[in-house]
């Protein structure tokens, strides 16, 4: 086709009869597309049975390296990053907490950073709204444990309840824990600032809550798993609609693309550490058996998919993308 | 806590006093949430230098196994389905086209289905729109290839050019064959209803488009490198930016969970088998040796991430979801 390869890339555009070909009469583009500031709507849609399960997403968090996994060797963080694709300098925290239609009721687990979290976090609010809801449609708020991330949307910074309607589920050894005067008294100083912290979010409520206790269905559908040592109470949930079932595995790893992978390893969050790496192999090794969908807190948006075993540890194979709701 | 734990769940959810607990007089919610009918807009941005890329998903498509991978032995596809966690009784073929701001132009990489594909695809006009842009502001369409599913998004059914501005770029190779007589008249019949789309979606304009050659760079910053087998003309992209580099897959493989897994394997759509297959272990280890990101046409949306290898074949890194644009 010498004629056209002959054509320039620009005569070629400006060529075109529109008459001929069926185009319609407007100008061509007169100054460039500015780029775009904002990222897509960060929630995702799946169903588990006759429920429907929103992700959404509260952004991210970026935490220095130094002293995060206080167990790992010398630069095998540094490794492990540069393994999962991911900059090798800095440690990525991504947030993404569920909400669930049973059709009766609207349920969130954890609710995000709210105000109070990194400046590349805190879109939780505007991606919930994306997704349709508005705080006061929350029947329910579940708490899987009390750490900042989780409890502070919740309450804004200047005191305000975000979900006005809610009934509040905390797990009962969690509440125990920190709304204890003697562990706090006898509390190490780094966890100090968390007593305080869970004073200012459930103080205005705190003859309001409803602890639940483990290996017991707290609502239709959600059975709340023992998973202590990341907190005293941390929990997972097993969510079960017909035959479908969702393992909501929390905080049982950080990002799983390294903890997952290092189930050995400790991230700095992790009180006890010991526990939280005996109930991070139960967990995964469930999760990887039963071939069960699960969903992590700090996965990579959406934040749901399978546990596969890879090596001495276990990798998450995310959920495809799908486009229907 | 004897007193919280002798609360119901439905006595402390009614028996929060508004004004103490600082929540707001709002009534609690009267009527359950329906069910959400739609996913969330799914595009997603990300830089590749001074680059902008938004991926722009165009939904799904469920293909019958049934002579899909004519070279893979009886039930092994099943078994790759249900080792990728996909159901093993169908093929979920997705897709994702790539919108590229250079700053100065917008390109377009493949225009999707349009109104001719599967019900559960043709999402691809909503997402781009989601994304703040409208077809009028395309300034250069980019062909990788000439099956439908890349070119229908192009002109729809009823003739309509959906691109109004839009210089096209095709690749020589593939305009050579797709629109010769000859070629016509020898293919076997299962390839004769694409020349006659080919005809129906780029007669109009075929005098207006600009073919372009392998292994130059064709736009600024966009290089096109020779991948046939998959078709004769069939192409990939090298994005260049600054330091950052994103190397486009185009259909190298079908759906990477099994065919990046399984590199020998033939979708049914490799017009050349052998070919396809070179291609594709060509392409994937360049990938995996240069640790350059990589995007798909035919991956779980968002379609990016990194190669890396794993047994005899590949394995797509997704790419981690960021918040920011």
């Amino acid at each position: 086709m010498p004629v056209l390869r002959r054509r320039t890339v620009l005569a070629s555009a400006l060529a075109v009869p529109a008459a001929q070909a069926g185009w319609t009469s407007q100008p061509a583009q007169a100054s460039p597309v500015p780029l775009a500031g904002q990222q897509a709507p960060s929630f995702f849609r799946y169903r588990v049975g006759a429920l429907q399960v929103t992700a959404v997403h509260d952004g991210m968090a970026y935490r220095s390296l130094d002293g995060f996994v206080p167990n790992a060797p010398p630069g095998a963080v540094q490794q492990a990053l540069a393994d999962a694709f991911l900059t090798a300098d800095r440690f990525p925290i991504t947030f993404t907490t569920l909400v669930i239609n049973t059709g009766r009721k609207l349920v969130l687990i954890d609710t995000g950073n709210g105000d109070l979290g990194a400046p590349t976090a805190g879109t939780w609010m505007a991606n919930f709204r994306a997704a349709g809801f508005t705080p006061d449609q929350v029947d329910t708020v579940v708490f899987s444990h009390f750490h900042a991330d989780h409890i502070n949307g919740f309450r804004l910074k200047d005191g305000t309840a975000v979900f006005p309607n809610a009934e509040i589920m905390v797990p009962e050894a969690e509440w125990a824990f920190w709304t204890s005067a003697s562990e706090a008294a006898r509390a190490p100083a780094g966890l100090k600032p968390n007593f305080d912290n869970v004073a200012r979010v459930f103080g205005p409520v705190k003859d309001h809550v409803t602890p639940y206790a483990w290996d017991k269905e707290i609502l239709p559908g959600i059975t709340a798993i023992k998973a202590e040592g990341h907190t005293p109470g941390h929990t997972c949930f097993a969510i079960v609609s017909d035959n479908a079932r969702l393992l909501v595995l929390s905080d049982i790893t950080n990002q799983p693309l390294i903890f997952a992978r290092h189930p050995e390893w400790s991230a700095v969050f992790d009180q006890d550490a010991a526990a939280a790496r005996a109930t991070r192999r139960r967990m995964l090794d469930l999760a990887a058996t039963e071939r069960m969908q699960v969903a992590f807190y700090h996965a990579s948006f959406p934040a749901t998919g399978h546990i596969e075993r890879e090596g001495d540890g276990y990798r998450l194979a995310p959920a495809l993308w799908n486009s229907q709701a």
